[in-house]
């Protein structure tokens, strides 16, 4: 637990209000170093769960590795759960299953299956056959369903109400329930005979209310009903267009199974967004991962796509080499063509896959979203078509090089600018990923128009 | 409130589920150009706030605007707090000020500024001349504050109740307190004598505890207290580590005096990350406004920054216009050294500024991570070196060329490596966002340095 005094101290700059200072990890690298595990413990003892986790992040591999081994009871349940996922992979397959096993024990079932998704089947068949067998029940029906959907995420602890009980039945059965309810909880479902959610009811407004109140009187629909195989980016969505706070998850048959948290949301809005970033950029999942290998693996694919375009692109250029040869000046500006192209594709694109996430960019609009890329693309392609013209007027002397940059400069800025929308609706309606290779695509577009339109109106104009 | 009954048939595909049908966007747009106000307002009555403020944006600017005038009160309080911040803007300075006061009455006070706020400093007066006064103080001290802290987003309603109170007690005082309560919260904040905040009890942990349990006995410390003029990124950063629900926000003395919570700072989340990969992209701030113009306006400025680093590029390329009227094979492959390299940068660059805003790159790990991006630049310019080379090769029927645009690949792809992590370190130690402006300092350094070398060594060694 944070000290209030230190966060509300004013005279400490930003980076000395962190509990993982510098100083502390230079202490537990020393720690690992020197092999001192009462030490190693002793650094990690008074961190939060999330601040142990973000120390341990700031190791190399290598040092999480000795660590681990050094120092186990350091990678406590509430901790792992707190690791990023990459990281949490890494160690947990070098941690004992029985520690394991007895660090998971007081976890709510989400962050259980958090854990030991993560393990390999030899490890995880033995871990599951270390826990209770309450648990293990719990853990093979949550590893049951997909990754990423709703089933992974929730959790079983919640707390239902029956619509005929009062208020003060329901306060009396939370009361006595004591460890089998979730360790926070903010609203209470309300569940027909069948046992399906008919209603929530936040705590806040439960305690408000008399003991005699029906429940039936103050519930209120549940805002969304999710089915467990669901993916999890839309539950995110959802949470966060209607400011929910958790939601009931129903099985098959509709009968309540299980509980999401808004906490969990924002790990999950988090991570999608991480995954639209780092995909724009053409990096592979595993792109915040520690070591030189794996970031060369994560970036590699991408870079062997670009190499195929960057190729095709000069097979363009290949076509002019008779002109190129009687006029460099063409290969000296060529590249401006090119690369004003590409900017303004990405920022199209940028702007699209954002849209295309929050769900603004929809049948409804599309065609009006098209035509404003367009027409903004040819808008700042006339601005540069000027201003570049200009320039490479002055610069080479020559008025009809100037106006043959200007017309190049506008198509490719107007195609770019379509390309940013096209492409990632493209992919969309073919069901892949509208953020993942579109960036790729919209180059090959850029690249190639510009360097056809550039060099082949100044083939025929110049020569 | 939607219908459950919808959300769990799974017959009904994706789309259909949602409220916001092409359809219905379809209808309320013939009933704009029909001057329909009974049937806009009919088609809005069922719809959720969140689900009214997605309809209102699928419309363009115009057709808002004429909504605005046509059916006033379909922009109710919660659907104003719902818009998007552009969209709002656009809107509320459209409407009566009358009408605004009314609308924006029973809102919580975090949902009145962001209402506000947005106002023109005119319409703005007129508005708190028709609030109420206790309203229009709220108002005024919230709008003290600077946009985009804890102070302008936190909410004046909240639970406190001091330490010597039971459970009892602290419900009694909840029961009797009613309108004056938020609508919602998730803690209880524990006050000493001067009302600063000395621990927090979950409404879930409170309703479990007998009613003479000593609230001094059940509380925690505050995860963290928040100072009004903290920026809203790290407050949300706090909430998203430490799995907050809400926060107590104090004013200068310590005392407490509003309330932040979690459904907040998604929005806030949403909205940086969203900065974030359009500040990459080269879009300014205003990147998803709905016209052509103001599309313009947000992607201009980068596009003539980047106009800038092409031309410079192109100096770069005239420096060798003897050499490629000689080799006109130089000009055709630069570009794809130039690609490969503006490509393995903008990975670099987008797992670092990822990095940065998720804080897992410190100054402890920084070296580390300099030198994972400097040699996975170079593992994979050697790949690549080793590909392109064969490509060239045989492509020019040169062994020479070949091993040129290899030694030019390594060198160019090890600096982008190093230019994608340098580059945003750099800007934040300048105090700069470091997505910001990033991607063109970057691709510049790519530029340059891929013409330099790769026509340099050919210049040096082919003529």
């Amino acid at each position: 637990m944070s000290d209030s005094a230190d966060l509300l101290d004013e005279t400490v700059p930003h980076d000395e209000e962190e509990q993982v200072t510098h100083k502390l990890i230079g202490e537990i690298v020393d720690a690992i170093s020197d092999s001192d595990a009462a030490l190693a413990h002793g650094l990690f003892e008074d961190l939060h769960p999330a601040d142990a986790a973000d120390a341990v992040e700031q190791l190399s591999y290598d040092q999480q590795i000795a660590l681990a081994e050094l120092a186990p009871r350091v990678f406590g349940g509430e901790m792992l759960a707190e690791l990023q996922d990459d990281t949490r992979a890494d160690i947990i397959n070098e941690l004992d299953p029985g520690h394991l096993a007895e660090a998971i024990q007081d976890l709510d079932s989400d962050d259980m299956t958090l854990v030991v998704e993560d393990l390999d089947p030899e490890m995880r068949a033995r871990v599951l056959a270390e826990v209770s067998d309450s648990d293990r029940e719990r853990l093979e029906s949550s590893l049951a369903f997909e990754e990423d959907t709703a089933g992974r995420l929730m959790q079983r602890e919640f707390v239902a109400a029956p619509t005929f009980w009062s208020v003060g039945n329901t306060i009396d059965h939370m009361r006595r329930a004591g460890e089998d309810l979730p360790d926070l909880f903010f609203e209470v479902f309300v569940v027909d005979e069948a046992f399906k959610p008919v209603g929530s009811i936040p705590v806040s407004r439960l305690m408000r209310c008399g003991r005699d109140v029906r429940l039936a009187d103050i519930m209120v629909a549940p805002q969304a009903i999710i089915r467990p195989d669901r993916d999890q980016e839309e539950v995110a969505y959802l949470f966060e267009k209607y400011h929910m706070i958790s939601a009931p998850v129903v099985d098959d048959d509709g009968r309540l199974s299980g509980m999401l948290t808004v906490d969990d949301m924002v790990d999950v809005i988090q991570e999608e967004n991480k995954e639209d970033m780092l995909a724009l950029a053409g990096v592979n999942e595993a792109g915040s991962s520690d070591t030189v290998w794996s970031s060369v693996r994560a970036r590699a694919p991408w870079l062997l796509v670009n190499l195929g375009t960057a190729v095709l692109a000069s097979g363009v250029i290949a076509m002019f080499e008779g002109a190129i040869a009687q006029l460099v000046a063409l290969a000296v500006l060529m590249p401006i063509v090119a690369s004003m192209g590409g900017n303004a594709g990405t920022q199209s694109l940028a702007v699209a896959v954002r849209a295309i996430a929050s769900r603004d960019l929809t049948v409804s609009n599309a065609a009006r979203v098209i035509w404003r890329e367009f027409a903004a693309g040819a808008v700042n392609g006339l601005i540069f078509a000027i201003l570049m013209g200009a320039i490479a007027g002055v610069w080479f002397q020559s008025f009809t090089l100037a106006w043959v940059i200007a017309l190049a400069m506008i198509i490719n800025l107007a195609c770019a600018g379509l390309a940013g929308i096209l492409v990632p609706l493209g992919l969309k309606r073919f069901g892949a990923d509208p953020a993942v290779a579109s960036s790729v695509f919209v180059t090959t577009v850029t690249d190639v128009v510009g360097f056809f339109v550039f060099l082949g109106l100044g083939a025929m104009v110049l020569l």
